[in-house]
């Protein structure tokens, strides 16, 4: 029988991709608020994420949860933080715990960690302490500890990935930086499909492709989830590359 | 002109020996909920710190504030923790920072790296990664990510001090390892003296006392904060300790 697998968030950009390439393989529960497929127009389950009653509800013999749902700009209020991100992740992590759910992998993100890129102090590791760049950065490291108290507590098993940058192009900037941290799509679904699968029960990991400017230490993704990446942006012809990456730092991309 | 230093949770059994030493040296404002003394029946400073207008009220002309208020105890619910040490925190965090507070000490905790010490992960050190052993604990990290983000991008100083068990007599417990983590009560009053005062502007620390068989480590807060603890419970003669740490292991000690 294969897993159910929750999505929550699955109507944002890495929802729906993971929508899509999973569902041959698991038997999914797809959350979010506005539908962007027929499919969803039919079964979206709608949840407030800031009411425990209505996660619960979401988590009727789910096997794993792939916690996409939140607030997803470094430009977020606090209060958006507050309430999406840190109450949200709480009531996925608690209503898990009390449903005997076995996994959350947790959408985490190079932004816990950005106040290094911020200041080009690099390589980054994930032994290396929190330090978000933004409210969002510090609420996804939040995430981080909790998802951490859960498995040390209860038994979760709980898989953070950082995820950097998820796009199909990643020449839509010139910015060293940026195309360092680019996620293919095939990569993206390699990850988390490695993230449910993965024996290891607890850990954090960096989620980029295999970019070899990378500033972000990939050695216990691929040792302890066996991701093995396949992409490149470098793989993209240089005079594909679009110039105005001084524009685009102003709209430092999400992640989700 | 002395420092202007507010202490949050001023009524606290730390915030009152604070209150009583510090008051000759710096212009003490004391936030609490019910007055301990005299001086506090007079003086105290009521806000409820989940009210950001409120937290600003108390910011007036601050230079250095002790955040010690907030929910103390490991077995505190999500609820308290969320309101009183999530959101307290940020409140006065952000009031800090409108206001052009130099420093903000804050009250972190053992409990912020309790894992270590359920699992006897020892030594403990601060560049390990968080992994409190509660929602307490957990709330501590956050404290400490936020702060450290405030620091990052705003130049607010910042300094976390991770108390351990502060007490007046140590050997009211026989189990090792919560002797090792007693700190006096002139061991508080000059760690905090030191972290007002200290030119460093931002770091984690432990505040123990010099106890022989500690498993955190002190080295930064000694190079960094200048801090020379003078006692160890060692000092007291052994047919002082009181028999029983099993049923006080039930009752793990609060640190605020």
């Amino acid at each position: 029988m294969s897993r159910r697998v929750l999505i929550t968030g699955a109507t944002g950009e890495i929802g729906l991709l993971l929508a899509e390439r999973l569902r041959d393989d698991y038997e999914l529960v797809q959350h979010g608020r506005t539908p962007r497929t027929q499919e969803q127009e039919e079964q979206l389950q709608e949840a407030d994420l800031e009411d425990y009653e209505q996660v619960r509800a979401l988590m009727d013999g789910v096997d794993t949860v792939l916690h996409l749902a939140g607030s997803a700009s470094p430009d977020s209020a606090w209060e958006d933080v507050l309430g999406a991100n840190i109450i949200g992740l709480r009531n996925v992590l608690e209503a898990a715990r009390e449903h005997g759910v076995r996994r959350v992998v947790f959408a985490s993100s190079n932004h816990a960690m950005g106040m290094y890129d911020r200041h080009e102090q690099w390589p980054v590791y994930p032994h290396h302490l929190p330090r978000g760049d933004s409210l969002y950065g510090v609420s996804k490291a939040f995430g981080e500890i909790l998802g951490r108290y859960y498995h040390d507590q209860h038994g979760l098993d709980f898989i953070a990935l950082r995820i950097g940058w998820m796009s199909g192009d990643p020449t839509l900037v010139d910015e060293d930086v940026l195309r360092a941290m680019w996620l293919s799509q095939d990569d993206t679904e390699q990850v988390f499909r490695r993230a449910i699968e993965a024996e290891v029960t607890f850990g954090l990991y960096y989620a980029i492709s295999d970019n070899p400017n990378r500033r972000w230490d990939l050695t216990n993704t691929m040792l302890d989830l066996g991701y093995r990446p396949r992409d490149s942006w470098t793989e993209f012809e240089p005079e594909d590359i679009v110039e105005g990456g001084a524009a685009v730092r102003d709209n430092w991309p999400e992640d989700s």
